[in-house]
């Protein structure tokens, strides 16, 4: 019902190009880790989870032909590793994924030093398995989210926190297709995200595609949607969460929260165990990456504002703790105070 | 220093074509009432102001060469009137603007039943007047306006309130003009405004044109930029005021509002007494405009969500009164409780 952004399929990786989304559903085949580099370099697969498993998918890609003895095959599993790396060096998953195949590589060489065939089955079997931890995470958020909903409710959400985002059934968006899946009545409504516009080319796409209704509106619109009475629950994904639960994720998020909270709408934030950083006291702690200004002065090409204006373009903004209901990860959702109760899950 | 939007020069008005800007700053001579049904109708002029003394101007243009009797000239009057009334039926101003006009026309043609060119040369006086009426009532707007204001301040808007829509320095910018025009140093966080970008395509311009540092935002993000405390003050304009300081403004207004207690941001509307309806006791009476979704799926001609996805695009919102710190008018600030602060206002 969900899209899959991408799967293994005998001998090569399908993934689903989402520069060609919504106005084409087209997959492609990606069979060497040049052709993975460039689809992850060029956005084709996005999303922190789904990056991830792409990586680890485009270096077994890269050392699947070797022939040669094991420590030959570990050199170019370094060297394909660090070509991938290059595909978009801000991506925390891409590292994590590539560092975790290394590793993987290494203790599957220890114990086959003779055996390269076994140490390349286990490189499969290690990508296959990151893909289905990502799968089960997804779907453990999704039945957690689920204690929040009821038949009927209108769920405001930002940016494409879906199955287009991950290898599964999304973070923010796996609650909702769990329950279109158990055939409750529910309603989207979904910011468009300026200024790169997940939420019109992507949430929309994903949840007309499932058939679930869905609603889009300019970010701006959303405070008068909940002034209204018309929103039952935010839910938003997150990209880092600090230790005190301060969330940092898609700029606007913030100002959801707020407003949430303002006219007495719950806001609960869905984010992986992995997301959570309890490395990180606060949200001040969080570096927000700042973006090219020609997203904001030139949407599509379209020249809109005069030139030479300056520009503030945060990709990510922090979420104060005190604005967020709880925080919906893989192990059960989480409330205020956020310190201890974030320690606990990891404990 | 503020460009002018709109202005009568000798024989005909000059009109900035709203249109062309950021880009080219060209000047259009309006000659006859189609032009100006032309200019009002396309949106080359802009703004509740500007456009009811456009209409003044456009009835005049459409009399002027009349050389028979007073009663045709009246006939005449309303012929133009209602032909201009047809240009933008949604546009309060514009039809306050040409009852003006009509009563004027009306009141002096009793007074020279037989000299139809002193009427004439009153209904030029009259839309003169109008325009003159609006060019002081922004700059008391912004007299009151700047004593919120003090050198270095951080001012963040939304939309376009400034000369580009009206015929002085604006409502909202007319205190930042003021600021820059005493030499002080001020910094402005322009909204880009979506989903029709007049904070991009028109604020932005204005304010860079007049020297005023300007930095442009997707609207998303001002949320974040008040969490950080780098916003001294918002100050946004009005499209109507509730009896009971309920102000309907441009979609997004509300997320500003409800973001700037939440982060101990002062919050001013400014609004023009024409523009405070006491007949509404709240802001649940004022009608909100749902405007054609192509504005948010095919921005510039660019499609961008799905197909056939239902959108909610309102052109405005409601900001309840308890988010606003003040209301600045020409007679001065008004400050909560807004129902008897309003009320005196008019007394």
């Amino acid at each position: 019902m969900a899209p899959e952004s991408i799967r293994w399929n005998e001998d090569h990786v399908v993934i689903l190009d989402q520069t060609r989304l919504p106005r084409e559903e087209r997959y492609l085949e990606i069979r060497d880790p040049e052709a993975m580099f460039e689809a992850i370099q060029k956005l084709r697969v996005r999303g922190a989870p789904a990056i991830g498993v792409a990586a680890a998918y485009g270096l077994y890609l890269g050392v699947r032909d070797h022939t040669g003895p094991v420590d030959q095959l570990l050199a170019r599993v370094e060297e394909v590793a660090q070509f991938l790396a290059r595909s978009r060096p801000t991506a925390v998953n891409l590292f994590w994924a590539l560092d975790r195949m290394q590793a993987r590589a290494r203790e599957l060489a220890a114990q086959h030093p003779t055996a390269p065939e076994r140490v390349l089955a286990g490189l499969l079997a290690e990508a296959r398995q990151i893909q289905e931890e990502d799968r089960e995470v997804c779907h453990q958020i999704g039945l957690h989210g689920l204690k929040l909903l009821q038949p009927g409710m209108r769920v405001l959400t930002h940016c494409n926190t879906g199955a287009l985002a991950t290898a599964g059934i999304g973070t923010a968006l796996a609650p909702i297709f769990l329950a279109h899946e158990r055939g409750w009545p529910v309603e989207v409504y979904a910011d468009e995200t300026r200024p790169l516009l997940q939420g019109a080319r992507l949430t929309a796409w994903e949840l007309q595609r499932a058939g679930i209704p869905v609603t889009l509106l300019c970010d701006g619109a959303a405070a008068s949607l909940m002034a209204q009475g018309k929103v039952d629950l935010v839910l938003v994904g997150a990209d880092r969460v600090a230790a005190n639960g301060d969330v940092a994720n898609k700029i606007g998020t913030s100002a959801l929260a707020v407003a949430a909270q303002a006219f007495g709408v719950p806001f609960y934030v869905a984010s992986p165990l992995a997301t959570i950083d309890l490395s990180l006291p606060s949200g001040q702690e969080i570096p927000i990456e700042e973006r090219d200004p020609r997203e904001v002065t030139e949407p599509f090409g379209v020249p809109v504002a005069p030139e030479g204006v300056p520009v503030y373009n945060p990709a990510f903004d922090v979420t104060p703790h005190r604005f967020i209901t709880g925080i919906i990860t893989e192990k059960g959702i989480v409330h205020p105070p956020y310190g201890p109760a974030l320690r606990a899950l990891f404990s």
